[in-house]
């Protein structure tokens, strides 16, 4: 890491370091419509895989692979299944909504500088799997915490990140021989981007919106009522979902 | 989120703002041990939480909720689970480290300020599922993400977080009046600390060590050799891993 670079004061962050983070946190985008034709120089990329590699892992297994695919005959098999699986999809969703469903642009294969397959290997601490005994999905979270650090850590680089997740996870690990044992968990487009959008693709085409927060706290248990201290906090640093303080 | 106190340009980060994100992801470490008495302000709590709704959600589900466990007497129960869950993954460790395996310090349940249940509610988007049909796990790593967003936030506040894997999520789940459709994704301890250690404990304790990264990298199918100009840039990085630079 670059950390050598940095003036911290000890271990702490200054306000500004700390908002850089909320900063990136906030305005880090599920980009599908803004890649640019520039690369990802190499440099960056190891920057961004390297800030993958110091993910949290369950038992210190760091069970990821990162798979870089560059060929374009390839990315264009990937994207035939990312179609492939969209028209099987849709019967799922709301009739009224098939339209839009549609419209929306969910991937970036092959506009994108490349594609990165990020995978878990199930059995990378088979003989001691510290963490696992009760949870054997574990790995795959873990896997999946390193994808939100590459996808932070590029914000910050200004490279954009898109997660492919409809495809056929089989069809996909026949095309980039997978072995068995060893899951795809996150199929990403990686690349320069004009802009990275202001809200979520799926807020500005209508499919959703940001839920108030406060409403997902509970205390003690799932049902229960309280953190009103907690909640009026929430209140006061208002947001950018369209609600508004209440503070 | 705090955007409005920071004075970026235009969308970039410039090289501070960037390693601070870096910083981050480089000095996060999963606590047990460090955990101070020292209460964590809902005015930070409240910023932790909304880093962690921030995270990308499939199909913009938002599937999240938290639960807020701060009574100490529910917070020996779920210690009494760790407690009997390790006992039951002993045996599944390779018997030479079974005694390093007891030694270690898993928890911090009752020394941290606070406890936080992440869940995922499976039926959040039940009538129109987008990009769930071939992969319905995806709301779960929605949620993770959601848990690393918090994890890197809370780093950058100076609060620490771990993350409790050794338990019977079926007890958890009836300890916390969890229903059903809801999976608890991670039970987090979340405290100020004495420290950030320096590297991950499992690594100081001898348990692992952190692979080295260009090991992990494939060049497009998994089986691939290459993207050697991109594994001379990460050896240029050099990293706190033990490894020496190659270049």
């Amino acid at each position: 890491m670059p950390e050598r670079m940095i003036a911290f004061h000890g271990e702490g962050f200054d306000h500004l370091a700390r908002d850089a983070v909320y900063h990136a946190i906030a305005t880090r985008r599920d980009v599908r419509s803004h890649f640019t034709p520039a690369p990802v120089d190499d440099d960056v990329l190891a920057r961004l895989l390297q800030a993958a590699h110091h993910a949290p892992s369950v038992g210190y297994m760091q069970p990821w692979n990162f798979i870089v695919v560059r060929d374009m005959q390839r990315r264009q098999q990937v994207r035939n299944l990312f179609l492939a699986a969209r028209e099987q999809e849709l019967p799922a969703i709301e009739e009224e909504r098939r339209a839009l469903y549609r419209k929306l642009k969910l991937e970036g294969i092959c506009e994108s500088a490349l594609n990165l397959c990020v995978t878990c290997d199930r059995q990378r601490s088979r003989n001691s799997p510290l963490g696992r005994w009760h949870n054997p999905e574990m790995d795959l979270y873990s896997t999946v915490c390193a994808v939100q650090n590459f996808w932070l850590a590029a914000r910050a680089e200004g490279v954009g990140v898109g997660w492919v997740s409809i495809i056929d996870a089989g069809a996909l690990k026949q095309l980039l021989s997978i072995p068995e044992h060893v899951t795809p968990v996150a199929y990403l487009c990686v690349g320069r981007v004009s802009q990275f959008a202001p809200k979520p693709d799926l807020e500005t085409h209508g499919w959703g919106r940001r839920l108030p927060l406060s409403d997902l706290i509970m205390s003690e248990t799932f049902s229960g009522a309280g953190e009103t201290p907690l909640k009026s906090a929430i209140a006061r640093l208002g947001d950018e979902t369209g609600t508004q303080p209440k503070a």
